[in-house]
């Protein structure tokens, strides 16, 4: 339907001597000897054009009016290029379009910026103008990527018995978690909805009134302080279903990745997909969502150094923390002192007071703290593998402190060193993760996923008496260093929930005006149940090769939680604020 | 994947003498001389579970101990029942499964009403255990049809070249149109974000950037009074195209609601669609969204009357207005002279000062204006296709007033006269809508549509001198009388859009500040382009054969914007006001 034959990008020898019409717009106009050259762009590609007076000089008069992103429509004849023309980095640069017939659709100012792969614009203009921002061959690239994404997704669990269920938008505020959006309600007033963080509790009474496997791409909300891969909304494949295990849900979880990275990028992913715990992730990566594309990981030397005579291992050591080291093979080149004094401070970021160093040299261990190993240095150049020219790293201090450490340094000299195989996809669950943080802000133990996660049946009596202690069926899948989406089984009685609240310091009050509902709901034939819940955004950002999800949405928002183009937030009309029942106690400008 | 075989509602002869697991909720159960049968149910159906004591006296033990809702686990063999106890209502009725072991996952209370097909329990007890009404039959069913409807319209979207693109929730408030809810930014003080009515000027851009074809099934939301069909957030499908005209764009909307009929319902729907302007719409039926399962169409008798002494119908006629009748075959002896003063009645809620009616006898025309009309009875006897017994009632007002009456009426007597033959889906397209309407209480016109729909080209030069001439390249698609969705094409140029907001009574400074950045867009090549958007709750309640689309969306808010079950909206904590600098002004309780 319409006027168009093919589109620009998808011209090809099945075109070959045919008519065809295209519609896009100007990429570029030369004029070379007399015949007027357009690039014409759509969102597919891009062809080229060629208008010859001697073919149609009505068509040439009018192409020599265009200009830049000028929307045309071009009838014209498919022929190969000569051999000379042919451009090798064009999908269809064998091939040229002998134009009879042009019309122009629409005009064009000159756009702010150039409508080319690399803009130099800056982020504000970019979305300010984000309509010409989307016409550059990436962005519609991505857009394209996330649409196959969801299709993949969606036809997976289509075909696995899965539901689309839709849940509302306008829900209750819960002040367990982020920080929620809030909705004036008109109706009632001094009372408010809140957008949902995750439908976590609504797919959880799907699943109790019997839908057993449910699924949404669906989009949450956190107003949070915004980071480089945050927004203040974002997209998630939320997937729930009843009597399945854990390794059930993470199968599926598998399959339907390996459908995405087959149906997007047309890789074969190898399954299944590793596993570790949490604790291994901690203790081998300092992370739990470790990046497995490369190796250099931490080695734990607390035994090795337990008798050496440097203060802060002791110190370490006897706090009940641990000493560990990374080896960045062949490294000791590539950092000066300099560098590892920033490395240091860089270090401290996560708490360390520091970060000990050797490097290794013909002659042994070199360094500032070498005087202090001379005994141990055998055991720690065979513990760590050491050759002439690494360069080791060393944490001192509790187990987490550590950890964050060498996993922070880790991650940021595998970049530096350029150790990571950008081709690669390494998936990864993490599994077993601890039920409970202790926050030392709230002074009380607060959910590391949220209050709903099954324990480990083992470790249930804990709950009571040891709530460190307690680890949870909870899993994640990590990407490539970036967690990708985390799930777990969910509790499905009463009483385990009751005491689930209990430990996280509720009051009988509060569970029930809170979360009384779903305690209710628990009395009346609950199943097990589990899901998971995957970032979309952080998932085709991955896809795309990208670093920020803000080029794989459409119309994301600014730093500042702000949209350039159509100056969202606003200040809004009296009236509005009338009719809500509320008043502005603070204004920015 | 999980222990269940197969979905209970699914057990069928491919079963038979097989061993099978379920997994279920305990619909009923009966101990018949010593043995214990279970209707285990599951979202695909019930099938009957035996336990004989003869086969395993442990697994009858645990049955005997189940009671209504408890969830269990069933391991059994598949057998054909005795002819005499199948049962032919029920999809797996002439099977049952002799069970060998039953496992219960889950106890349950006794629900607060039965989880039967025709529950008597009230809106309010059904949203507050909202999991319990899904559990039955038909509301199960329900969301299993909007899945498969979501699922074929994306299904026949992707294989059309429209891609799924995601547009923002948190947006800018825009007076235009219905009231906005609003959402306080916390990081920009006084400023709000507003929740989308749609992602109308979006999608519009999403063609500006040359995505070419769109589209998104989102929520939206609108803070108005609720009805019966309305709900503050509903559910559109989106679709934009560029380059195409609006009988391309009907051509595919066709083309994908004939795929939800069939692969929803089985039915063939006939195509293409009927289609009537908006003119002969209201002309013939009174209504701009027309039920065309029943004729009893509105016949213009102005001409006839027009010499009559009837005062009623003089005074219509020299006001510009017009004299229109209602045939009700053969309905004479169905409405009592009271009934038809109810019918004046419900007449003067849409403008009417009364309503005039005649009944056709043996001997003519009777009635309490009869004896004005003696000389043209005849005529109005031809006209109107009369015979006996058959009841007339005639309009005689305005245009709008006669349309909106007869047309109430119409569809009310086809009810109570059970006229429509609920198997049929008519569609229609109705097409040339008005572009404005005139809105006394602003003392301006209004858009009919909204302010980017583009008008009929020959009708431009009106948008200055007579707005009410102006018709647009509008087009409702209607589905038994409701109206399913809408669209247009839309304008794509600058001094048009600008033109329409000065038609539109918007000031210089008013325009550039609501859509300062639309105009500024229409500079940068934007193409030409159209689109539509359905109601899904709407269309999804029509293929369920449901009155009210609160029973095919999930989680659906009562008649006061509220949700039983979780008590949202709710109040929040000061902490959650302050930080986003709001004051209420006023509190309901």
């Amino acid at each position: 339907m319409g006027n168009r034959t093919v589109y620009c990008g998808r011209v090809s020898k099945d075109n070959l001597e045919q008519p065809i019409t295209l519609q896009g717009w100007v990429q570029k106009r030369r004029d070379l000897g007399g015949v007027i050259f357009i690039d014409l762009r759509d969102r597919e590609g891009i062809v080229q054009v060629v208008f010859n007076p001697k073919n149609s000089q009505e068509a040439w008069e009018i192409a020599d009016s265009c200009r830049s992103e000028y929307v045309i429509e071009v009838t014209g004849i498919v022929k190969n290029r000569g051999k000379e023309a042919i451009n090798p980095n064009m999908q269809t640069g064998e091939f040229e379009v002998m134009a009879s017939n042009i019309t122009i659709l629409n005009k064009a100012k000159t756009p702010p910026f150039s409508i080319e792969e690399d803009t130099k614009a800056g982020d504000d203009i970019r979305l300010k103008y984000r309509y010409l921002d989307l016409r550059r061959t990436n962005m519609t690239r991505n857009l394209k990527l996330r649409s196959k994404t969801t299709r993949a997704i969606r036809h997976f669990l289509d075909d696995h018995e899965f539901l689309d269920i839709e849940t509302p938008f306008l829900g209750r505020s819960t002040p367990e978690g982020a920080r929620d959006y809030l909705v004036p309600s008109r109706v009632h007033p001094g009372h408010f909805y809140a957008l949902p963080q995750s439908p976590q509790i609504f797919k959880q009474l799907l699943m109790d009134a019997g839908l057993d496997r449910y699924y949404q791409i669906v989009r949450c909300f956190r107003d949070e302080d915004l980071r480089g891969d945050r927004q203040p909304e974002f997209t998630q494949v939320d997937i729930e279903a009843s009597f399945l295990t854990p390794e059930d849900i993470q199968n599926y979880t598998e399959q339907m990745l390996a459908k995405v990275m087959q149906d997007t990028l047309g890789i074969d992913i190898e399954r299944p997909f590793p596993k570790m715990t949490w604790d291994e992730a901690m203790n081998r990566f300092g992370s739990d969502k470790p990046d497995t594309r490369f190796g250099m990981e931490l080695i734990d030397l607390s035994e090795v150094v337990k008798d050496v005579d440097f203060k802060v291992f002791q110190m370490a050591l006897q706090n009940g923390g641990v000493v560990k080291a990374l080896n960045a093979k062949g490294a000791a080149k590539n950092y000066s002192r300099k560098d590892m004094d920033q490395l240091g401070q860089y270090a401290s970021q996560f708490g360390a007071k520091g970060l000990a160093w050797l490097k290794v040299e013909e002659d042994g261990l070199k360094g500032p703290i070498a005087k202090f190993l001379t005994d141990v240095s055998d055991e720690i150049i065979r513990q760590t593998d050491a050759e002439v020219g690494d360069l080791i790293m060393f944490g001192a201090d509790s187990f987490e402190v550590v950890a964050a450490t060498l996993g922070a340094i880790r991650t940021r000299l595998a970049r530096e060193l350029d150790l990571i195989d950008q081709s690669k996809f390494n998936f990864l669950w993490v599994v077993d993760f601890p039920q409970f943080e202790y926050s030392q802000e709230e002074g009380r133990y607060v959910s590391a996923h949220h209050p709903f996660t099954m324990p480990k049946e083992s470790d249930i009596p804990y709950l009571e008496t040891d709530p460190a202690k307690v680890h949870a069926e909870a899993y994640d899948i990590v990407l490539n260093g970036y967690e990708l989406g985390g799930g777990s089984l969910r509790i499905h009685t009463k009483e385990l929930q009751e005491q689930m609240f209990k430990t996280l310091g509720f009051s009988p009050e509060k569970m029930e005006e809170q979360f009384g509902f779903l305690l209710e709901a628990l009395d009346y034939g609950f199943p097990p149940h589990g899901g998971i819940a995957l970032g979309l955004d952080r998932l085709v950002m991955l896809l795309a090769g990208e670093d920020n999800i803000r080029e794989v949405i459409a119309f994301p928002k600014n730093g500042k939680a702000m949209d350039p183009m159509t100056n969202a937030p606003s200040t809004v009309s009296p009236l509005q604020l009338y009719e809500l029942n509320i008043d502005v106690t603070d204004t920015e400008e």
